[in-house]
């Protein structure tokens, strides 16, 4: 098996071979420090001694987290020149000490806002199956630098679906814990009230361990369950409209080997409930009125320095009443017990991650209206969960070697992170097989 | 002693000889169920069995709180016909377990909104003290009816002071606790963020004894503090402007005793974190625009239901944007932590609860500048600690028969309720020598 250091290095030779593409994923590169980690890591292994599953990984960090020393961009060039952050964000000094091989910053969004990836400052790096479709978004360089197999682990956030789209159209496996379970300190914040961090990576495995120690748990390993008796709700309505083909037919294919396994299929009468999200938020959404208080005094005076399509996105929050904004909050509460108890009665939920495969780079570049329906469609079933705070993981179907990722999205009971993990373990191999 | 049933029957007469004006302090009296809960108070402690300390006890509710079969009016017109309860309230079915004697409920400023507690729909309840006075708000009944000895416990609700005006006010004691230690359920709300349930009472004892029993606890006996080396805070600053003489000789006359039996006084310089809550909000405050949330429907289309100076506040709160609001409850947060770090170097503060004696009512009643103007200054420094959360209580300083109340106001550490309380019953014993 190849030390840390030798897999270290083949990385950062394939970033090197792929010249621009390499910094369209890779904001910043930390070859130095990372080989350090690795060398600590190799010379612990070749004692006997480990820090845990994640000693020697190789481990991307999206740029809104902060590094000590390091420009947090947020994927916005207004920030290009801000001041470095004195600490480590609590998630990466976690992963540190648990021995990750931190090897840099990953391209985003500009702050987080959009599904797409498109990034008008520090380039759109390119799709890991298809380089000439969208990574998706915001986590972009994140999907990409782990369907790439630069990195084991790619930690993202996810506001809507910035963990669970990137893996999606990246064919990776990407988790989105409930909010309250990992630390947002040290995040450049999108949305107060939204915003969760979580990682991608190419199991279910990786992604629960990583999981744990951003929660500051001792990882172990996860339970072993059964396909078996599994209570899969199928919610009804919105999640399965305006699908491709594509998307329908392989969901439903894993539908079949879930079910040939003795999983048990519920359909579930959610119409409004999936809908409710969209609904309530039809004039605004607090995304935008969160964002709009955070970038105040920009909107205000760097109007220039945005991409404008985040700009307009913003601008939309600018305007809203702050009693419209406290009744939303009010009827999230609310929707969150009714979709609470409706949860109690499966094990888990399996919907499409994304009504679509990725699209290409080139239809969405210069073309507004189909930049906006496309980030629509995108972030529309991964957000519902966002809004129920309810954690979410999405899987890759199974696919030949030319097709595009097609993500399955299992969403689990608020608070019940591992047995989510759990049950998509037992899934994952389960496709696999 | 009298029994519980002797003492109701003295409070139905009292409240029967009083008039209009008993009506004007209960909304709603619940005779033939408060006499039904007085004759098994007394026939437990016939054979000697007791609920606990609040067996027997004669208390109001502030008529914003639940009680099932009853309309709750919130003091306001537009309510007089709504849809009865389906239940109590769960401090009210608490305190019910507990053996109180519920009266009834208690007049207030309409949907708890001003400090001053005039009410044009209900009218106005005389302050205990000089009847042409303004008993404060906005839970004025409640004031008035321990003041005039009609209760032993009165249930208020405080969101910018609502106990603690009415309990400097009316000579009694009043206690705000750390909001999260009060279930607000089955409370007409005002604000979201900042609304909390608490006890007036003649003493500490019972405010602690009424709070337990709100808060699920069992009550015991609050331990035992001497007044010897308590380190007392006078935060410097706003607190101490505009005070009246009067005010501001009673305060230090308290101060001048609890030296003399050994307390260390200390002159804090947060001029800034006394400032802060006020400046931020200067466009507009976390209340204003909760309210015209909660009040959205009427505002728009019930405008001539609404008492007018509580439409004109609320409708402050409709202009408001959602980025104004998002940003004032993010500095609240980072002020409260700075709060919390300054509160560690000191036991508990101290500072007047009101700046001024209960003004007269026909000085309020027809000019709205001087009734604004009056208003503001009440609620200012108990507003204060709302927004920072932490628990306060108003302690009567000791007067002359005929003198006006002055609140001495005692502010403890966040979710240190429990020690606040047994601070304030050991410089009530001490004030009252």
């Amino acid at each position: 098996m190849p030390t840390s250091t030798q897999r270290l290095d083949h990385t950062l030779h394939a970033l090197k071979a792929l010249g621009d593409e390499g910094h369209r994923i890779f904001t910043q590169i930390y070859a130095d420090a990372a080989r350090e980690a690795a060398q600590a890591a190799d010379a612990r292994a070749a004692r006997g001694l480990s820090l845990g599953p994640i000693d020697g990984k190789l481990v991307s960090l999206k740029d809104l987290l902060d590094v000590a020393g390091e420009v947090t961009t947020a994927g916005a060039a207004m920030r290009r020149s801000s001041t470095p952050a004195a600490h480590d964000a609590p998630v990466v000094q976690r992963l540190r000490a648990a021995g990750a091989v931190i090897i840099g910053k990953t391209n985003m969004t500009e702050f987080a806002f959009s599904g797409v990836g498109i990034n008008p400052h520090f380039g759109t790096p390119g799709n890991a199956q298809e380089a000439e479709r969208i990574p998706g978004g915001s986590s972009s360089g994140a999907g990409v630098s782990v369907g790439r197999g630069l990195v084991d682990i790619a930690i993202g956030s996810d506001t809507g679906g910035s963990v669970r789209i990137p893996a999606a159209f990246n064919g990776t496996v990407g988790f989105k814990p409930t909010q309250a379970r990992v630390s947002r300190e040290g995040a450049f914040p999108l949305s107060f009230t939204l915003d969760s961090l979580g990682p991608l990576a190419r199991s279910v495995a990786d992604c629960a361990t990583a999981d744990a120690v951003m929660a500051g748990e001792a990882p172990t390993p996860l339970p072993a369950r059964s396909v078996r008796g599994l209570r899969i709700g199928l919610p009804q309505g919105l999640p399965w409209e305006q699908c491709s083909a594509e998307v329908l037919q392989k969901t439903e294919q894993a539908i079949e080997s879930l079910q040939a396994q003795g999983a048990v299929f519920t359909k579930l009468p959610w119409q409004a409930l999936m809908a409710a999200p969209g609904q309530l938020q039809s004039e605004g959404t607090i995304i935008a009125a969160e964002a709009a208080a955070i970038h105040r005094e920009a909107l205000a005076h760097q109007r220039d320095a945005f991409d404008p399509r985040v700009l307009s996105r913003m601008d939309k929050g600018r305007s809203l009443t702050a009693p419209y904004y406290v009744n939303l909050l009010q009827q999230r509460q609310r929707l969150q017990v009714e979709m609470d108890a409706a949860m109690q009665n499966v094990d888990l939920l399996l919907l499409p991650t994304i009504a679509i495969t990725a699209p290409r780079i080139a239809d969405l570049l210069e073309d507004d209206d189909a930049f906006f329906a496309a980030n629509g469609l995108i972030l529309r079933n991964t957000s519902i969960f966002n809004f129920y705070d309810l954690p979410a993981l999405s899987l890759p179907a199974p696919r030949a070697a030319k097709e595009l990722p097609v993500g399955i999205m299992l969403v689990g009971q608020r608070m019940q992170d591992r047995q989510l993990l759990a049950m998509a373990a037992a899934i994952e191999q389960l496709l696999q097989e």
